[in-house]
């Protein structure tokens, strides 16, 4: 028979996936002597048969609950229900993995009216009575909210009726009187509201409980965190039953958590909070101001000394900062639940760093303690805290892209860039972003965008160049012409001040004072040892100089995907690419190809340089050709260039007409452009091979370049285009004298790529993943339109991360996985990597590791997340545990 | 030593890979003693090594052409470039599969003036010496145009001014003299064109002509028809040296070529031409008109019974209708071709089943005689023949759906209605249609666009209807408000009559008759032994009950693929439609669909009842919903919609911008709907399901609903929906009383189905593989924007085929190959199917054949054809040959 019910004394800290993060340690606390309130664990597997069983609790588990509470009752000396010496218990949810605050929690469980008569009879303090009926009232609400879904504020209103009529402002101002009067009144709207009375029997009462606890792992806030967290919603909560010890029954006892270091700095010392005469809930419900642990220290120094053993001996035993909860019962301290600790990014390191300078922990353990995802707050700019506190948000968008903004509001590039030159700070707002958007992008502080989502132009973009995003933010209404911003009944104009939070989302419109986040040395260390463990490359995408020598910066080892299409939007470029479109011959094609060859050729120099000697993958042009112009409705665009290239308006227009896709995404772009036009893949061979040959002359710098061709779907299509290489770099590699290794390559982002990728690795030396490409395809849905219909798919539980963000293992891994395979058949040194924003994702890059890539590439600002995840990676393979 | 040339009699007719047809050909005639010029046969192998070898042919080619040369000479005791005994010889294309008239051919090389002079000296008759400089200047010709890329025409021109200058008309009034003036200047010109002398040496001759031949493999129209009749491009070309007999020799030679049968209908007689005194290249000029064979028999008796016997003989040695070439030189005949003959497909009917019932072929081998594709000439009206050779065509388009229509031309779909009602025949004329002209395309003869390609709406709707159309017609421009077609300079207006023939793509501005195709009593007898012999069930698409009944009497035994969206598209039906899709409650929907419910009902019942107890797969709404609204420049549209809904005109232009989507194809569309609608799902199931019973109680018909969930990429996707629809059938058989055996599956038509194809058996009951979307998917490309760079692609030879038409084996059959294995491990019983156009294409059959799939559905006039290239499948496997 399944093993339903676990005794505290019965589990240790291993048990975490049965017995729940909370019940493995009260367990392992129990089992180290220290004081536990000493009650029993449901496993998470009898949340899953509750599920299971059309959310009913099974016969067999019901006894062994039975049984449990049996057992507790002799332990403890008290007994559920009894009139004299009665048990009262708390029951808590408890998942494998923290997720504070997001399930129920029901206290002082086992009340009813003999129950309050008996626990006053059996203590003679006069404060006792008012004590017990405050906790019978607090669970009557309680059950009531979390078991019976009457919300919790309707008895508020209770609550203050009583308060008015007696004309006082606090609870603490209610006498026993009125807390009996409230009681009474409390069942009365129970029964009102359900229409039957309040459950007196206490094991009625648990079994509710312990139901509600089940239920509340799906409530829509827990589901919410879970998709955040990457949790599954499997995996389902235990239930953790405890005998009630009491911080509120005199000034003798109190209620706090303390944390082993402090988790905002990670310095070590004792740093927690403490509040006399008090249940958890109060200090949760901010009704009164918790102390300083040192107050503790001052009250009962005993106690206090008790504690500071105890905490210091589970930092030893967990090899880790804990977070503690305690509860002190008339001079007693009782130790409610350990774990390890949550702490901010810098705290994460400095505590690693330090553990391991204590000799407590290995390298190795120092560089798992740091969660890869957390290093994104250290790598940009943030709110001073203080004025962040004092400054009123006035929309919240989505966080898009992290950091912090402050500047004065442009709406179009153009404004923005021309205000940045006269050194002005500057928000770009537009309704979306597009390509031609980038150089005020580029010139901005931060960006809001009214639509798009995570992974819009302007959110991918941004989050490319590390610059802060709010991205669709859907109570701003822009009007370009007007020039302004109406967040309802707020109107902002051009020139006005705004930040922007891309971390939370939120919009503020004043300016707040911003930092530039430091990177201390403990950053440094760690990172040497995560490189030290590390297999897998990290290298960057860039497509500019700046973007390369931040993320060198960062620590990447080359460039994985340079797309070459940003460097053809800039001020004369873009007409130079216009001309090249709007051509009707080869010839008239290759007249415009030419002007663009020096600005792509000194773009690639200046990356070269940048890089130091580091490889960089070229992807050739791959957007289709009407993102270069414009819409048809911008007439005055449209005559700007017919008059700039002399051309007439109608051949613009047709030609935008012509380009029209109804899928641009699978339409004309990628390397089915240069099977048309090879002209093009000529033009970008000479920039490539001639830059390097350049550079390697001016700077020394041994340069093997890699071309990429994207888009690829048959190898004969490949094939075309490498022959097209090919040709032009031999012919540029005579013409200068210099002998350059020339690798060519192609993405992998069709999924006919994948599937074939044995034949198209006979033309490939390697292989890039473009997982954000194969995601659309493998899906059959574009990621500009899956916005409107993914939400419902996470409530329905279809799916619990979005796939851009999160590689689908199962299905656009396994494409992956078989591409891998397929290619390194043969050819066994076939070079894999990925690019994109998956490259910059923890799961993604363990995934990367297992599958064997050989590099991941993502954004500069994601060098670093992606190193510690490979890192990750590698050491939990050591550890067996991958 | 692979051996690259094999003389005539060292070869037989299985030999035709390697020999090609019509070498291999001439070495069975030479085994069955029959009277052939013995010469040598150049291997296919040698043209693939001669485009490897970067069009050169090797040493030891030449080596074994010399060899083959040498001993031939032997045989035919004559000396190639023997001033006495002359040998000449033709070079003949022959490739594998008979690709007439494509690749070139060189006659009497040889030639040079001593040569020449040996000839004429060897021969006393008087007009010897013509011949001989006529054959001279031909040859000069040939060898300067195929070889040299001199075009023939210019030749023609000094001709002409000979023939000028002499004051005659015919190339026959020119004598000997005029010969050899032509001959000095064809040679003449010749250099100067060339700035060398032409070769005398004739086996320089010999290597240019084959090389030129070699070559000839890869000229565009060769291309072009390897395209289209689905010939690979590296089976390369075999090359035939044969001597030179000479039909022009004087009035006791000849040439023609015959058929054992009549090729156009059918009929056992001997059917050919003749031409006295003329080389064959005289019969393909159209020079001079030649006569039917039986002159021949009046001419030279004995030679015609001769070859009478011979062709008797040819046929059944061949068990088929032979087409022959024969030349006679000097009372003497020589056989120089045979092959099994094209012919009609009522006369391939008609062959097959005599052959049969002449004892001489089995019914597996009769039913291998009929290409399956050419059973489309026999499904649909035609035009008279004879009306149709006075007709003058005005634009040709794309040859989109094939048959014949007559019409008067309107230009939308409301007018068109309106006029067929008042009984005209009516020829739908639009820029492209939409799925609101359905009505309008199911009351018109014919369709015809100007944009769009071979899978442009109009393609493949009508495709589906069997209605005929010309699609993406350049030339035409539509003008809907002035009621104009245009071309280039000719106005046709409302009313005007228009002919189209959709096997062709013409376009007539002019009434041509038409006749409905017959089919024979032979096609009958045919189809029933293709049934007996295949094992892949045929079944059809279709969503009404006319094209039902068609489908059924084609032989469908099922609807695979009924679409439930088109039935929205009618008159009140799309009111509601567009009713539900403004809805802003679920309340709001609710009631919308409950106005819809009725008529889908009633579609389905009657679709029922059109498949007589057949099985029908119904799939649920799938296309986006913006296709249900007016674009929204359709300014009046959208007033009337808003007026017949009372709703404002600015909130259906608030929903077309809601629902607008970068990417349709990748967009809300599929059971994404359902998901974020269950309530769509809910009716749909209703309709399905009340249908069933009503059918089942009023026919006794025993109805299994096959319901069909589109567009499933992941498990927990059509999980969801099922539950629903399983809740919804329960409901409604419950409240029925009459329990239905409900099969629920899905469409895998996104390449993750088709990945994770395992999970999703475990919900899926069926499979149907939508092999449209799922190409569109695995290639990355839409199939309405792909038709502008599939050209590109063709050309460059990346691409042979085009893979909406002829499923991609290699990539996208490898997904449905995948799919299917591991749908069967998951659920051993499984029914696969395919729908969508490639179940019609023979070649697509043959390969779920091989996969194993249960059964392909097509549009109802396509089932013939999926009927017989299933067949074909069976026997080819029993025959170890597939």
């Amino acid at each position: 028979m399944t093993k339903y019910v676990y005794l505290f004394k019965e589990g240790n800290a291993n048990m975490r996936n049965l017995l729940g993060g909370k019940g493995a340690n009260l367990a392992e606390m129990t089992n180290l002597g220290m004081p536990v309130p000493q009650g029993f664990t449901i496993t998470t597997e009898a949340c899953t048969r509750y599920y299971e069983d059309g959310k009913s609790i099974g016969a067999d588990i019901q006894e062994q609950i039975d049984a449990a509470l049996c057992k507790i009752e002799e332990i403890n000396g008290k007994k559920f229900g009894d009139a004299k010496t009665p048990l009262l218990v708390s029951v808590r949810s408890g998942a494998r993995a923290s997720m504070p605050g997001m399930m129920d929690t029901i206290l002082n469980l086992g009340l009813n009216d003999e129950v309050a008569a008996g626990l006053i009879a059996g203590n003679p303090d006069p404060k006792f009575e008012r004590f017990v009926f405050d906790s019978y009232r607090r669970f009557i609400q309680m059950f009531s909210d979390v078991v019976m879904e009457i919300p919790k504020k309707t008895f508020e209103v209770i609550i203050d009726e009583i308060k008015e009529k007696k004309g006082v402002a606090n609870d603490i101002d209610l006498d026993v009187n009125d807390m009996k009067e409230l009681v009474a009144r409390f069942k009365a709207y129970y029964k009102e509201q359900k229409g039957e009375d309040f459950p007196t029997d206490p094991k009625v009462q648990l079994m509710e409980a312990v139901k509600a606890v089940f239920r509340s792992w799906d409530n829509p806030r827990a589901i919410y965190y879970r998709r955040m967290n990457d949790i599954p919603s499997d995996w389902g909560t235990a239930v953790n039953v405890q005998p009630m010890v009491f911080g509120n029954l005199n000034d003798r006892s109190g209620t706090g958590v303390a944390f082993t270091r402090d988790p905002a700095t990670g310095e070590k010392k004792l740093f927690g909070e403490y509040l006399i005469n008090a249940q958890g809930e109060d200090v949760v419900a901010g009704i009164r101001t918790p102390s300083k642990i040192a107050q503790l220290e001052q009250d009962m120094p005993e106690v206090y000394a008790q504690f500071k053993t105890i905490a210091e001996n589970l930092e030893k035993h967990y090899r880790d900062m804990q977070d503690m909860e305690y509860t002190i019962e008339n001079g007693k301290l009782y130790m409610l639940q350990t774990r390890n600790g949550k702490r901010t990014a810098a705290a994460a390191i400095k505590i690693a760093v330090d553990l391991v300078n204590e000799g407590m922990i290995t390298t190795d353990e120092a560089v798992l303690k740091v969660e890869p995802k957390q290093l994104d707050a250290l790598l940009h700019p943030q709110f001073n805290a203080a004025a962040l506190k004092k400054a009123k948000e006035i929309a919240v968008g989505l966080a898009a892209s992290p950091g912090a903004a402050c500047g004065m509001i442009y709406f179009t590039a153009e404004e923005a860039v021309a205000a940045a030159k006269t050194g002005k700070k500057v928000v770009l707002v537009r309704q979306e972003t597009s390509p031609e958007d980038i150089e005020g992008m580029n010139h901005s502080q931060g960006i809001l965008t009214a639509r798009g989502g995570m992974t819009s132009h302007a959110a991918v973009v941004a989050r490319g160049m590390g610059t802060c995003c709010v991205a669709g933010c859907n109570t701003l209404r822009v009007d370009e012409e007007k020039k302004t911003a109406t967040f309802g009944d707020l109107v902002l104009h051009e020139g006005d001040w705004m930040s922007l939070d891309g971390s939370t989302g939120k919009v503020y419109a004043e300016a707040i004072e911003t930092e530039d986040a430091s990177v201390s040395g403990d950053f440094a260390t760690l990172m040497g040892w995560a490189d030290a463990a590390r297999k897998l490359q990290v290298r960057t995408n860039a497509d500019n100089p700046r973007d390369t020598a931040q993320a060198v910066k960062f620590g990447a080892q080359g460039i994985g995907l340079c797309r070459t299409e940003h460097m053809f939007f800039e001020g004369e470029r873009i007409a130079a690419m216009r001309e090249m479109i709007l051509s009707e011959t080869e010839e008239q094609r290759r007249t415009a190809l030419a002007k663009i060859l020096p600005y792509q050729k000194g773009d690639f120099k200046a990356m070269y340089k940048a890089l130091e000697g580091r490889p960089m993958t070229v992807r050739y042009l791959d957007p289709p050709l009407h993102e270069f112009l414009p819409a048809k409705s911008m007439t005055a665009e449209i005559e700007s260039i017919a008059k700039e290239l002399g051309v007439s308006v109608e051949k613009i227009n047709a030609k935008i007409d012509e380009l029209h896709e109804f899928n641009p995404m699978m339409g004309f772009r990628g390397c089915r452009l240069a099977v048309q036009y090879p002209e093009i893949a000529e033009m970008q061979t000479r920039a490539v091979i001639e830059a390097a040959i350049e550079v390697k002359q001016e700077d020394g710098y041994d340069i093997h370049p890699e071309i990429m061709i994207p888009l690829v779907g048959a190898v004969k299509e490949l094939a075309y285009v490498k022959k097209v290489v090919v040709d032009t770099a031999n012919k540029v590699m005579e013409e200068k004298g210099v002998q350059l290794d020339v690798k060519i390559g192609t993405m992998i982002e069709i999924p006919r790529a994948a599937i074939t990728a044995d034949e198209i690795a006979k033309e490939a030396e390697f292989f890039s993943f473009g997982t954000y490409d194969l995601t659309q395809m493998t899906f059959g849905f574009s990621r500009d339109d899956a916005g409107k219909f993914l939400p419902a798919y996470y409530d329905r539980k279809i799916y619990e991360s979005d796939p851009f963000a999160k590689l689908d293992q199962e299905g656009v891994g396994k494409l992956v996985q078989m591409a891998a395979k397929l290619g390194r058949e043969t050819r066994p040194d076939i070079k894999l990597g990925i690019c994109g924003e998956h490259g910059g994702d923890p799961a993604s890059v363990m995934f990367c590791h297992k599958v064997g890539l050989n590099y991941v590439s993502c954004s500069p600002f994601r060098v670093p997340i992606a190193r510690l995840a490979a890192a990750h990676a590698a050491i939990l393979e050591k550890q067996g545990q991958l």
